[in-house]
C-alpha cells in the first residue's frame, strides 16, 4: 500500500468541499495560505537544493544587455534544476520537465494546495530533479535580440514569438470542460481554482531557441542538457509533459547512457509520435518507455485523439523492434475525468501511483537484474 | 551554539580545496553534481511547496498572446512563492526577496554547492518563503507589448529595457575583486565558481513594471504583494537584497500589519536611504529594521560607500523617531572580504548567524513580550 492511501481521505475531502457549481466565467476562488495542506508525516530529506547545468558563454555588444550597458559576457541556454533527495533513497532518480507556457511550478503544490508530484515521488523513495526548461523562468533567456530591436539595430520581425496560454485556451486545450467555465461532469482538474492555475502560466520563449535563420547553435539543445543531466545523476528516468513530452525520447536518441527510462505525458500534437525513423525506433527500443494519455480524448482539442493513436502505433513499432513501451490510459482502467494537467488533478496521486508502479516493474526491476 | 558550528569544518574544507589562483578571465571550474554537498543531519520539514500570490487578470487582444493566438485573459503581476516549514517550527517566518538580474535561486544552494540561506534559516527554526520578484522567472511577465511590437502594432521604443548583468559587471559591482578575474585577497565570494554564478543570472524585466506613460496599474506593486503576504503568513520578517533592498521598508509603508521585522541587504544605490520623508520615517520606526553592508565599500563600485553612510543616517533618524534600526557591517566585527552576494559567500552561514541573532533579539523577543 502506497503513501497515497494514507493521504486520500484528507486530500479528497478538502478538494470536494471547495467544488462549487461554476458558470461561464473563470471561477474566482483565490488560493490562500490556509489552502496549503500539510501532509503527514514530516518530509525527511537527505538533501535539497538547486544547481544549473549546460549553457554557453556569449559575448554581448554594448547595449545588448540593457540601455547603456557595456559590452560583456553572459551565459545563455543553461537549465535550472531543483532537487529533493529523500532520506535513505534507494530508487532511481526522476527528472521532471514541465510543458508549454509553464515552469517547474507544474510539479509542485497544486493550485488548490495539495501535494505535487515532486514531493510525492520523493516520499515514494525517488530523488526528484525538477527543471525549468531552457529559456524559461529561472533558466533565463537571451535578452540581446530584444534590446537590439528596442535600439533599432534589428527589425521588429527579429523578435521571437512569445506564447502565453490564455485562461480560455487552457480550459479547452487542457481539457477542463466542453466550454470555458463549464467543467466535464467527471472533471478531475480542480476547476474551482482555475484562477490560481492562471497565475502559474508564464510566457513561453521556446521560439527563441529555434531561430529561423541558421546557424542554430548546437548547444541550444534541451535534449543534450537532459541526457547530460541523466549521466551526471548516474542514471535517471526522464519525464516530459506536453510541449516537452518527447524530450525524454529525443534525449535517448542524443545519448542514452544515463537514461534508465523515459516517460511521455500527454501531447496534443499528433505528429509528435510520427517523427521517428526506423533507425531511431531501434534506439528507442533500448530504454523502457511509458506513454500516458488522459480522458476526453474524443472531444477536444483537435489532434489529441490522433496523437493518442499515433503514439499507440509508435509503441507497437518500438516493441516490434524488441523494446519495452507501454501505453497508460487511466480511462481504460476505469479512472475517468483526468485532464491534460494530470499532475494537478484531484486524483493526481492515484495517477502517480500507476507511474510509480510502472517504474518499479520496468526500471527498478530491470536495473536490479543487471 | 548554532547548527553552523557543526557544519563549519565540512563546508570550509571543501570550498578551500577548490580555491585556485585565478587570472584575468572568468574561472571555468564547472559545477557538477558531485559538488553538491549533503549537510547532516537530514532536513525534516513539516511542509514544503509553492503558491502564487497577487496578480490581476487582463484581457489580451488577438495576437497579444502569440502569433495567431485568439483573444483571451491572462494573469499578470503575480508573485511565485516557494516555502519550507521546519518540523516543529516556532520562530517567525522569513520572506526572502532576491536582487536585480537574479531569481529566488539566490537564496538556494551556492554556486559551489554549499547550503543556501533558505535551508539554513529553516534548519534554525524559521519557516522560509523564497520568492521570484513580480515579472521575473516563475512569476512570469506580461508578454503583450513584445508581441505587439513584433506585429508592428507598437513601435520598437515601446519595448521595456531588459537588463542582464554581464560577468564583468558582476565582478565589479558585486565586489568580487579589483578587476575582472582578480579577486580581493580576502574575497569570500567563491570566485572559482564565477562561471556557475553566471548561469544563475537572468534577464531583469522590472522596467516593464514602471511604464513611462500613465496609468501605472496600482497592483503593479511589489510592495503591496509583500505586505499582503506577511498578513497571510500571520506575521513575517521581510528580507530584501540589492534591487529589492528597500522592498521591505516600502512594504512597511504600504501596510505594516503583518511585518514583524525588515531586513535591508546591500544596496549600491546611494539615494535609496534618502527617499523617506519624516512622516515615512515615523512609520518605519514601528518595525525592527536591520541594515546590512559588506566589505570593500571604499573601493568600488561608485556609490556603495555613500549608500552605506546614507543608510547610517537613515538609521539615526529612525531611532530618533523612537524606532529600532541597526547597521550590521561584518567588517566592523572583524569579518572581512564579504561581497555584495553575501548569501553565496564562503562564510554565508557565519553572516546568517548574525542576522538570526538580530531576529532572536529584536523580533522574537519583542513578539514574546506582546
Amino acid at each position: 500500500m502506497r503513501y497515497n492511501s494514507i493521504l486520500k481521505s484528507a486530500v479528497f475531502c478538502l478538494s470536494t468541499a471547495f467544488l462549487l457549481a461554476v458558470g461561464t466565467a473563470i471561477p474566482a476562488a483565490a488560493q490562500d495560505v490556509p489552502d496549503l495542506q500539510t501532509p503527514k508525516p514530516p518530509l525527511v530529506l537527505d538533501a535539497q537544493g538547486s544547481f544549473v547545468v549546460g549553457g554557453e558563454e556569449i559575448a554581448a555588444a554594448a547595449g545588448d544587455l540593457g540601455q547603456g550597458a557595456a559590452p560583456g559576457h553572459i551565459t545563455i541556454n543553461q537549465m535550472y534544476v531543483e532537487y529533493m533527495i529523500p532520506h535513505g533513497a534507494t530508487k532511481v532518480p526522476v527528472v521532471m520537465v514541465h510543458g508549454g507556457g509553464l515552469s517547474g511550478k507544474s510539479f509542485q503544490t497544486t493550485p488548490d494546495g495539495r501535494m505535487g508530484w515532486n514531493e510525492y515521488f520523493v516520499r515514494e523513495g525517488h530523488p526528484v530533479y525538477n527543471v525549468d526548461q531552457v529559456s524559461r523562468a529561472r533558466s533565463g533567456f537571451n535578452p540581446t535580440v530584444f534590446n537590439k530591436v528596442r535600439a533599432g539595430l534589428l527589425p521588429p520581425a527579429a523578435l521571437p514569438n512569445i506564447s502565453r496560454t490564455s485562461d480560455e485556451a487552457a480550459w479547452q486545450n487542457f481539457r477542463f470542460g466542453p466550454s470555458f467555465g463549464v467543467p466535464w461532469p467527471d472533471e478531475q482538474f480542480p476547476v474551482e481554482h482555475a484562477a490560481d492555475f492562471s497565475k502559474q502560466g508564464i510566457p513561453d520563449l521556446n521560439a527563441i531557441l529555434t531561430p529561423p535563420a541558421p546557424p542554430a547553435l548546437s548547444s541550444i539543445d534541451s535534449y543534450k542538457v537532459l541526457s547530460d543531466l541523466a549521466i551526471k545523476l548516474k542514471g535517471a528516468v526522464l519525464m516530459g509533459h506536453s510541449e516537452s513530452s518527447d524530450f525524454p525520447l529525443k534525449a535517448v536518441l542524443t545519448n542514452s547512457t544515463g537514461i534508465k527510462g523515459a516517460i511521455f505525458l500527454e501531447t496534443t500534437v499528433p505528429t509528435r509520435c510520427l517523427q521517428f525513423t526506423d533507425q531511431e525506433i531501434a534506439k528507442l527500443a533500448t530504454v523502457p518507455i511509458l506513454f500516458e494519455f488522459n480522458d476526453h480524448l474524443n472531444q477536444q482539442p483537435a489532434g489529441v485523439l490522433a496523437s493518442f493513436h499515433n503514439c499507440k502505433a509508435l509503441i507497437a513499432k518500438i516493441n516490434a523492434a524488441g523494446g519495452n513501451a507501454t501505453m497508460l490510459h487511466p480511462a481504460e482502467l476505469g479512472i475517468h475525468g483526468n485532464s491534460h494537467m494530470v499532475m494537478l488533478d484531484k486524483n493526481n496521486l492515484q495517477i502517480a501511483d500507476l507511474i510509480l508502479k510502472w517504474m518499479d516493474e520496468n526500471v527498478e526491476a530491470e536495473t536490479a537484474e543487471k
